[in-house]
């Protein structure tokens, strides 16, 4: 049977290192996952307010659809800039694509942002956002071992009415192939049950890993716009940006294409874990990333694998936003 | 608190109307939603491999974005023949688009179709598969009250290795806004939970709709490829193309943009119903239709009744699916 992996986090996938920024003066941070080369690649946007860089490299129909690495941060339009850093410092040590001797190495690093500038954060940055150096500091961070919660691009997050945050979970199918989700979970939707502390995501929940809450009650989920979810205050209360960032990745020797079917069943996660999802007001986004390690055969086994991966990419990533929010209401 | 409208069947949104066509002997069958007017749609393709037709009218940024009806048929490629036979049908009563007098009317009739090709029904069709025909028929079959379980497009249908069908349900919102779905349910994922009695779709039954299980053991969900879904045998058993066929509607007055929004949100409940969904097998697509008739304000109030009105949607689809399963196993 599957079982996580040994951190059940996003790095038990091999290669793929997790880095964090967090300012708890600013309430905001930067993540990044760096791979251990130029790994196949590709995002699906789904929600309605997304805000990206480079997602359009990353179409199976053009040219690049590979990565160095992946950038997520708070700060809105502001955050893409930590893109900039990331760039910056993966060049520097000579990541990146080498089109001509001389030239500086060229890293791909798509990245998407979540808004959190409405948590009463410090942002008197006037011509300087942090994000750039961020993205500078998040590189040099990147490690196996990361913390969850209220860290890195989650650490000024909403989860409907509550804290959100980071989380990650991996599953490890014990046949080689490994699956991992890395989330900054933001939505405007519950992440709870109507009875306010079961998880949408419990069936899934491996080891008591958020906290074992179990549905009691029975009560009918009829209301389309609970009072857990922001989206019911969006008319009378508060400008609204509200975002599932998440990565999921394996070790498999997947195509740019394959990779966008594994983002696109990883998205059946967030719609399994909140509710609502995928709304005019969030801008939830899936970046599928896939190492080459594994081969997965070919013919109609292939595409099975592939199913069974985006499957598992699905169950991670419900895992990894109700563990987000479990961690992060540990304060964690 | 909303409530299931009075037949709890999509055509409790006013001016709708649907016809089955169901042949026990080419095990299989069609079944047409017909507007009262040229109503907005829109249409969101999630399955890796779609069976359509007329969906790239339904684009945003392309010239029609509405309907005159919305055909669905098994058959898989020779189902499409059913949009055929319910655009003549339409004509021929005068309705569709006046281009030029003296010109036939020209009924605008997206389809989409499931494969049911291999349960073992009479396909000796020859030159004249009758997926035309029955066109004709569904359309002089429209009503508002129809069947549901193995009839229509979800005559030939299997929901993982059980019987799949036709279903259907309703919200009433009680502010005059009225949500339904509809769906030829033969998703090559399971709809029910490991313990193979409840529904995925459980917290989202109202009145015990589909049986009234409710999960009592507790065992995490971690195989990607469950037993009950078909994915675990493609390898090995069958050709597969296998699809949830679903038609979400509403009587606010949607554009065809703000229609695709509906149909996007309404994709997560074939998400919260069908473990795995949107696999490199699945056709999955959802259209979804707006009559107008009910006005939804501007600005963010407009956006927030958008993601309402979606948020309803993904319910109504994942009821829909569990009472497909559940009237399919009655015998209905």
């Amino acid at each position: 049977m599957p079982r996580p992996g040994l951190l059940n986090l996003i790095t038990d996938v091999p290669g793929l290192l997790v880095g964090h920024v967090t300012d708890d003066t600013v309430r905001s941070g930067a993540t990044v996952l760096r791979t251990d080369g130029f790994w196949a690649a590709a995002v699906d946007v789904r929600g309605g307010g997304p805000g990206t860089r480079e997602t359009e490299a990353l179409a199976p129909e053009n040219l690049v659809g590979r990565v160095h690495a992946i950038a997520l941060a708070g700060g809105s339009v502001f955050g893409l800039a930590v893109a900039d850093g990331v760039v910056a410092a993966l060049s520097a040590q000579g990541q990146g694509l080498a089109l001509k001797p001389g030239s500086p190495a060229i890293p791909v690093v798509p990245a998407a942002v979540l808004h959190d500038l409405g948590n009463g954060g410090d942002r008197a940055w006037g011509l300087e956002p942090p994000y750039r150096r961020w993205g500078i500091e998040a590189v040099a961070a990147a490690a196996r071992e990361f913390a969850l919660g209220r860290v890195g691009a989650g650490r000024g997050a909403m989860a409907g009415h509550l804290p959100g945050g980071l989380g990650s979970a991996s599953l490890d199918l014990g046949d080689g192939l490994v699956v991992g989700a890395l989330v900054a979970a933001n939505p405007i939707g519950s992440v709870y049950m109507p009875d306010g502390h079961t998880f949408w995501a419990w069936p899934f929940e491996i080891d008591g890993e958020f906290g074992g809450h179990r549905p009691q009650g029975h009560a009918p989920v009829v209301d389309p716009l609970p009072e857990a979810s922001r989206l019911a205050d969006l008319g009378r209360l508060q400008p609204g940006v509200n975002t599932t960032l998440a990565v999921v990745a394996c070790n498999a020797d997947l195509s740019t294409a394959e990779c966008k079917r594994l983002a696109m069943m990883a998205q059946d996660g967030i719609a399994r874990a909140v509710r609502p999802a995928h709304t005019p007001f969030d801008g939830d986004t899936v970046f599928a990333l896939a190492s080459g390690a594994q081969g997965l055969g070919d013919g109609r086994a292939r595409a099975v694998q592939l199913g069974r991966l985006g499957s598992a990419a699905a169950d991670c990533l419900a895992r990894a936003l109700a563990r987000a929010v479990h961690e992060a209401a540990r304060g964690g």
